[in-house]
């Protein structure tokens, strides 16, 4: 039997897990990206976690990462990644494991895993929406992952919601990341908390550790600035996925990442603010769900599902 | 030597012509959309006026038509046809002409027209904007049309551009159609005539007759007002297809349209303002052109270009 490593490379969390290839994940684990100073050390890392049960087993790596130059398979400029300009990621993996490795955008290998393994083995087109640090975007359509003439395609996060709005980390005005990403949700509970009269669950809280997921359950017991807040980054997404359906005609949506840990309130909202902005054609056409990979480790399996000649077992 | 009848279905026109397949336009002639009460009495005088020169000839037809149900090949419920709310079009030609009728989203069309006659030969991923009554996208994406589940891919005009902004026809709020479709752009040069101080070359011309392309012209010349409509219709379509350009990395963007014959203007501002939304990795990866096709019948060429089983002949 092979085994598979999957590494999803995130700005907050790397995990990682062995696959075979039916899909079962038979170890995982979960690294903090800060407490590596380069992509050498996280490999070394890693390699320690999987030698002593599976290193003669494994048969090949798949890393989903942000930033992924699809023909060098390096990460560029990554905003929310520390360890240098270019990281030569596929390099540094293989002289460490002396295996091949496969490198894909992180949204993209998400949407390959939902193809190979999850909700997408009979949808022709379907999307996913990664929210952690940044806001990604995997899209299959006819078929096929889409990645675009540079391999950049999926930067929901990058699509202007607020013509001059704030600054986002890529240097631009009002992009839906500087609202739904980790940080932008942390900064409106912050405004809104300043202009509130101080009857909100949030201010129990220090600052500096509040978090979109205290926020998102915090709204789900009635805290009325957290509703406000998860209100406001329900819109700004639901705009900004309302341009994908109008434009694509994408019927099946699916949601993951930290947030959508906070029950249905994300997805329900969501939708809402949505239906207001498409094409009322398209209204009763949307199909906003949180993934079943959510919690199955579905970034390691996407990382496994990008493998190059990775050949899924028949799944029962 | 086969002859296909291509017939393109517009707001205001209805443009057709009879196409051999090496993509050469035989013969071809423009109605008045508004002249015909039904879908009936169109394909009667369509029928008149090719049947003394080519009636035996032809060996099928296309027709590129706003609000396609790709399913059944119907129009359904188009805002800028007045022919009923579902129009059985392919059975209403296949009847006046006895020969098999293929039916298309018009901007799908076109962008199926530029991949087998223009500039789209050799591009796995592109797109088409067309400019006219509505405002229209055909995607082509890793070298396929992109439909979408429900045949209703390519609504760029119905892109949210001022959240709560003008009302669309639609219904919707803020629609880009609602600002850049040519009642959209006639609807802004009135507003701004209301407020300038009367020095404008438009004040020249009967409200009631403005059009899009002669504010464009206007502008061309530097008239202020005219200029400030452009820069603010360019505005608009920038941003929206930025949108396009964040989601899915297409580098050629393809305009058509009235408005695209006004010279440089439209596809020079649009860059640029596209340029200040898209993702700053992208910004040198945008190519946004005017189509050769413009000029030479792409309407006609796009329905052809769609009929089931059309080969083209070799083009040298």
């Amino acid at each position: 039997m092979s085994y598979f490593l999957g590494i999803d490379i995130g700005g907050t969390n790397v995990d990682f897990g062995v696959v075979n290839s039916s899909g079962e994940i038979l170890f995982e684990s979960t690294l903090q990206t800060s407490d590596f100073t380069t992509a050498e050390e996280l490999a070394a890392t890693i390699n320690m976690a999987v030698k002593s049960n599976f290193k003669d087993k494994l048969s090949a790596i798949g890393i989903g990462a942000p930033s992924v130059n699809r023909e060098t398979e390096e990460i560029e400029y990554a905003p929310n990644l520390n360890w240098g300009e270019i990281i030569p990621i596929k390099t540094i993996f293989e002289e460490q494991f002396e295996l091949p490795v496969s490198v894909e955008n992180d949204a993209n290998a998400y949407a390959k895993g939902i193809q190979v393994f999850g909700e997408g083995k009979d949808l022709n087109n379907f999307a996913v929406v990664t929210l952690g640090t940044g806001v990604g975007l995997g899209s299959v359509i006819n078929s096929a992952v889409v990645s675009g003439n540079n391999g950049l395609a999926g930067e929901l996060g990058h699509m202007v919601v607020h013509r001059e709005g704030r600054e986002c980390n890529c240097g631009n005005l009002g992009c839906l990341e500087a609202y739904v990403g980790a940080e932008g949700i942390v900064t409106t509970a912050k405004e809104k908390l300043e202009f509130s009269s101080g009857g909100s669950a949030l201010n129990a809280i220090q600052p500096s550790d509040l978090s979109p997921l205290e926020i998102f359950n915090a709204a789900r017991k009635d805290d009325p600035v957290s509703l406000e807040v998860v209100d406001s980054v329900c819109h700004d997404l639901g705009f900004a996925l309302s341009g994908l359906i109008n434009l694509m005609d994408i019927e099946n949506i699916f949601l993951t990442g930290g947030i959508t840990h906070a029950g249905n309130i994300l997805r329900r909202k969501t939708e809402k603010h949505l239906k207001n902005f498409v094409l009322p054609n398209l209204r009763n056409k949307v199909n906003l769900r949180i993934t079943s990979l959510n919690q199955t480790g579905g970034g390691i399996l996407g990382a496994v599902a990008i493998i190059k000649d990775f050949t899924p077992a028949a799944v029962s």
